[in-house]
């Protein structure tokens, strides 16, 4: 294991792509003021007025309103460090000064429990979030202050902690509790990390080790409320994953972002600890997730009815739920499985769930939203400006801002790369500082050159991930023609050498548009194949066809075209080959016949998955049936 | 349009034959025993003591209870009809006894109504199921004066009808509603056969032809009862087939059940007026169900939401309702459709209904049903018992006495064979009584004998059905080697002959197990065939098969091998293939892979549809996927 790996912050790498980076422009442009307008809109800054009462007309501030207004603060702060912008810095110090006004004077701060369930604080947390949304506004206060240097929100913040330390734990009349929906876990080691101050993550620690400890705290809670803890309407704790103390979980189960969340906190854990018996729970649970409920996209959580995970292998198309901000929360947990364990098997999933089921939650104008990502749809499926729960749209708001976060790690004078984005870092290394510069036009081609810039020649390893999805890689150091072959270490290439300054490194990756298969009890995949192209998960759409989405049949050796189309959904490669099409006409009215359809040749044409809704209307398809030939 | 056609009753026609006898009579010693019970036992019955109190430990008397009980008896008597049981007999008079006990001064009679919400008579037409439970309590008291003789259930339903009567209507301060669950209009419309009055077949007209109109009635009611209209839980009132006067409607919709009452009691309608915009409705109807919403099983209704109809080719497998009750409500609605139009495609759909979605829904003991018939399964779906919402269970009751009743139809000298059951049936003819014996091993074999049995030669019309199913039939008259080859009309062979004592036609239906495939828009059956023979849909089961149901393909001209297998499913016919089955050791643990799953040859072995889950739990599928070889 080697766990002395973090990543080089965003706040030091910088995309200058044209793929993320335009992206990244607009959140900041429409998204972030998007879901700003909502929040004002709908009642969710107000209710830091605590003016509400139950005569009023207004929704009454729900248990989970805090999550959205902290997380698009927390997006806005990010924003802010890689972009100075003053009118987005001034609503968000109104923001934060709203927030201030509706803390108690003990520190507590939530808006529901103040005046909708007065005297009821810490006596549903299985249910209402509280402590969720605590996490939320924790992290929302560390990024306030990296992007400030501002410390109201802070101080504020740390007031609350205190009080949450003082009140949870296993002494004296404390409460013996933890979270129904984790996050605060993950906030409080970014707190202890901000502040280096132990308590904080002794806390963390505390609701990790006593989840799903037995009597269980949810049940003898409900009780406490009168309540049948059999009456439990989602039935079981795994719900919650705190149906067995963590360390005894084997399989990824319930709610698909609170597993996330769970998850990337224990990997937080575990890399603070080095705990092995931590570290093989998460790599079982990684097993479990990524052999059997994985959808091809990085979405997961199949279902709408625990918003999570069901069985092996169930990874329904048209009903898939794949919640965007399980998307996100996947990429968490990849992200600090990366960082405890340099394997690029965490890399590809951590790729995949950001190219295409964390990104098709966002329009390319930034400021709409899919909640759920289905991987076909009969045409009514639309991305919105808004929720009634309203989680996707701010997690996109903080995530974007991040991009360059996830490109590179570091350990000592070694760098891992992760992810291919035209970008600019600055390293520090024992020698001295590298500018690493990427030039690429990934993920549209696979050649990625990688340049040193530093004052002298310096002694460092650079580790460079193989996709999985690469067919043939090469590497080639400089002007030199034939490539070098490096030691491959967990998916990664490990050139070691005593750099020059302007030193260029050139990685080639075949990335051929190619089909792929799921494994054959994916019933819902069975006789489908799927159109990849690098990371990219391919899709047909119907404004691109010359016949209905549901009579296309992919040939099993289909042959691909890829071409950039500029004009196309701002610039994408789109894949065509010719395939066949059901003959509607030849087919008659009939609903059975005892003789199969007959087949036609059309061309097909794909988009990336992530681009789909965002022109005309229409279904989708992302498994395609084959065809023999 | 040949509207004089009208079934030979059942009580003419007895199945003598190794397939239905035996599970009609399963049906009296097992079935209608099993459901008394859980009449009993879930306070059904003890809901006529009116004795329910708000603070009862017992559940209230339900608004669809009646409905059970009603159904119950109905198929008690029609049992009786077919064979005296003393026992059986005692026990539905004491039914009888107990429903009326229950019936109040003015007629009225409903338990929920008297005691749980009472005052509320006839204000919550739509979602209460008031008339519904009337017609149900109407159809048992008919079968049960038709299989008594005893008058006082029928006099007592008529001064209930009267009560009715008065309360519908156009004039003065009567009410303008129709039931929100259809029924009633069918048991009128027998309760006119039955008694001849017509004031009981102008009380249905009236319920058919206000139905729809404009202002809606259920708007009009639910103001009353204070609620806003637009707050209908399902939104919609096609849900009730009332979002359109019935003559304007051209589209199958909303609840299945509700539908396919409401339909048969147009045909029923139709068949009394000849009205040609009904029948053309009736019609149009038709081809949007069999051309777009119809399960190859004779299933209907796939969404559980509404149980009813969705969007054309939307008819997912796994999660198909396809509610027993509803295939019921096909066969009496396609029944119906053949008296007013003889043509072998209401006859087919009708017998596809039979077979396979309505069979399906009891097991082969007789007494333990499904509500829900899916056509795959993950192995977790199971016969119950009962369930809260009890329709299905008794409706089998009261559809299994009645199968003789749908073999065949008379007009005058004209005798049409629907169905192939070994049988002896009696029917008055112009010329004298014929005893007309089918001796028949259909469904597992196509040879169908039909022998003549009167004291002289007479002269009728012989109209058989050349089923829809079937590739090659021939005729032959006595022991004549070649066959006769008479005209075929509307589906139906016309034999015009003068009959002599003892002859003999024999008809002789290819039957071989064949690929069938849906509309290549059903996106659930894409790139999938199912095996058929004769009239019935087949199925893999787990239990049969040397792999998973799950990795098993179907070459696209599989070689099929049918034997009849005594020992099996108390003797079915299974049918045989060498097909491929994913070679899963080969294809390893990774959830997608960038090649074909490899495929080996292995054998596979289906039965009948209809006797799915009677052995060790398991998967189960219909629509196999296909290989092409």
């Amino acid at each position: 294991m080697q766990r002395n790996w973090s990543p080089i912050p965003f706040t030091k790498v910088k995309p200058v792509d044209a793929f993320w980076a335009p992206r990244m422009e607009a959140n900041r442009t429409h998204g972030l003021n998007a879901v700003f307008q909502q929040l004002k809109d709908t009642g969710r800054l107000d209710a830091y007025n605590l003016d509400w009462t139950p005569d009023s007309q207004e929704p009454a501030p729900h248990v989970f309103w805090d999550s959205d207004v902290a997380k698009w603060l927390e997006g806005a702060c990010y924003s802010l460090m890689n972009h100075p912008d003053p009118s987005l810095r001034s609503r968000v110090e109104d923001v934060v000064d709203r927030i201030l006004l509706a803390q108690a004077g003990d520190g507590y701060l939530n808006p529901h429990f103040t005046i909708v369930e007065p005297g009821k604080r810490w006596t549903n947390l299985r249910d209402k979030h509280e402590l969720y949304c605590a996490g939320h506004l924790i992290e929302a206060a560390v990024a306030h202050h990296q992007a400030t240097g501002d410390t109201r929100f802070l101080e504020g913040m740390l007031r609350y902690v205190n009080l949450i330390d003082q009140t949870f734990g296993s002494e004296g009349d404390q409460r013996g509790g933890y979270p129904g929906h984790e996050e605060i876990e993950l906030a409080l080691i970014k707190l202890y990390r901000h502040t280096g101050v132990e308590r904080y993550f002794n806390l963390a620690r505390y609701f990790i080790d006593v989840r799903g400890g037995s009597p269980h705290y949810f049940d003898l809670e409900a009780r406490k409320r009168g309540e049948d803890p059999e009456a439990y309407w989602v039935g079981t704790h795994a719900y919650t994953q705190s149906h067995l103390p963590v360390r005894q979980q084997r399989e990824v189960v319930g709610h698909a972002v609170r597993a996330m969340y769970l998850y990337a906190a224990m990997a937080d854990l575990a890399y603070e600890t080095g705990e092995k018996a931590l570290i093989e729970t998460l790599q079982a649970l990684w097993d479990d997730l990524t052999f059997h409920k994985l959808y091809l996209t990085g979405g997961i959580g199949p279902s709408r009815a625990n918003e999570g995970f069901t069985k092996w292998y169930d990874l329904p198309n048209r009903d898939a739920y794949a919640e965007t901000c399980a998307a996100i929360g996947l990429v968490f947990w990849s992200h600090r499985m990366l960082q405890l364990d340099l394997n690029s098997r965490y890399a590809d999933v951590m790729e995949r769930a950001l190219y295409n089921g964390m990104l098709s939650g966002v329009s390319l104008s930034g400021d709409r939203f899919f909640y759920e990502n289905p991987l076909a749809s009969a045409g009514s499926r639309h991305r919105q400006r808004f929720f009634a729960c309203s989680c996707c749209p701010p997690n996109i708001n903080r995530v974007l801002p991040t991009i360059g976060g996830y490109v590179y790690s570091q350990s000592q004078d070694q760098i891992a790369v992760h992810l291919f984005i035209q970008s600019r870092a600055e390293i520090n290394l024992s020698g001295g500082k590298l500018i690493l510069k990427q030039e690429t036009d990934y993920p549209w081609d696979g050649i990625v050159c990688l340049r040193c810039e530093m004052e002298k020649p310096m002694a460092f390893v650079l580790k460079i991930r193989q996709p999985g999805w690469c067919p043939e890689s090469r590497l080639y150091l400089n002007e030199v023609h034939f490539p070098i072959d490096p030691a491959l270490d967990r998916g990664y290439f490990t050139v070691k050498r005593l750099w020059q300054p302007g030193d260029l490194l050139r990685l080639q990756l075949a990335m051929p548009a190619t089909q792929i298969y799921a494994h054959p009890q994916v019933w819902s995949d069975v006789g489908r194949s799927a159109i990849t192209r690098g990371p990219l998960v391919y899709c047909i759409e119907a404004v691109d066809q010359i016949v209905p989405i549901s009579s296309l049949r992919l040939p099993r050796s289909a042959v691909f075209d890829s071409k950039f189309e500029p004009d196309v959904l701002d610039g994408v490669v789109m894949v065509q080959a010719m395939a066949k099409a059901v003959d509607l006409q030849a087919w008659g009215e009939a609903l059975y016949q005892y003789h199969p359809p007959k087949l036609v040749s059309v061309p097909i044409r794909a988009i990336p998955y992530f681009a789909w809704d965002n022109r005309s209307p229409g279904e989708m398809q992302v498994w395609v049936p084959e065809t023999p030939s």
